[in-house]
């Protein structure tokens, strides 16, 4: 099962291209994760194009009003998702500043939160590679989460 | 009310590092926040270190175990204490890789979360601090938070 992250907008933050970077460079030796960034603009455009670029992929949407999950509870979904065969990608989407609309809510597989907190777009970026990273390190036993 | 974080360790992440500096430097806009690292090392002992230093002042302890709340009602939260009169200083305990101690939540005077997954503690450094951002502009009217 592939792992994309669909995010509007590059990083323009410096801290937040390096932990980008950080954190795909480690992903590489789990299995990679594909990052797309789209442009960045107008929700409603965003949204819809997030919809577009992931058709066909099992869609988790992260959103603050989403389900609030730990971190083992997201390595027990993700390795569900991979035993049931009929998913060959999962896509992640992060929306631009101002949120994902009602209709990309209603249409993802899944809505999970990374925080109850509004977090800016860029460190949320961060914030999911470093969870992938750690549900990676968890499936591979080695001992980065405790 | 002054507000100050403890935190164990010094960032080793280039990035974490650099987004810390980042959100010292807008928050110097907005009253400041004062940044104490503590040595890393034993849980226990850090966590009875950020005890004896953060004697006297109202203590948040972030933790993942603790009260999920929005950008919004950390404003609330903060705004309350700063009414009260009696709180001179708020002091944000930010753990090492092994977390608090169940002494250090018993004793804290508010346990908050950031997120409900494990963050590695650099980030959640860097979390905290935009937060903390956030929470500023929100009471100073600025466009920063939608």
């Amino acid at each position: 099962m592939r792992r994309r992250i669909l995010v509007a907008g590059k990083p323009a933050l410096a801290f937040a291209a390096a932990g980008v970077a950080e954190y795909m460079k480690r992903l590489g030796r789990h299995g990679g994760c594909e990052l797309v960034e789209l442009k960045a603009g107008d929700p409603a455009r965003v949204s819809r194009e997030l919809l577009a670029r992931s058709e066909g992929d099992y869609r988790i949407a992260l959103d603050e009003r989403g389900e609030a999950l730990t971190t083992r509870q997201w390595e027990q979904r993700l390795s569900a998702l991979e035993m049931r065969g009929d998913v060959k990608r999962v896509s992640f989407l992060i929306g631009a500043a101002d949120g994902h609309t009602d209709e990309l809510r209603a249409k993802a597989d899944g809505v999970w939160q990374l925080s109850a907190l509004t977090l800016q777009h860029e460190l949320a970026l961060v914030v999911l590679l470093e969870q992938l990273y750690r549900v990676a390190t968890l499936k591979s036993g080695s001992p980065y989460h405790r």
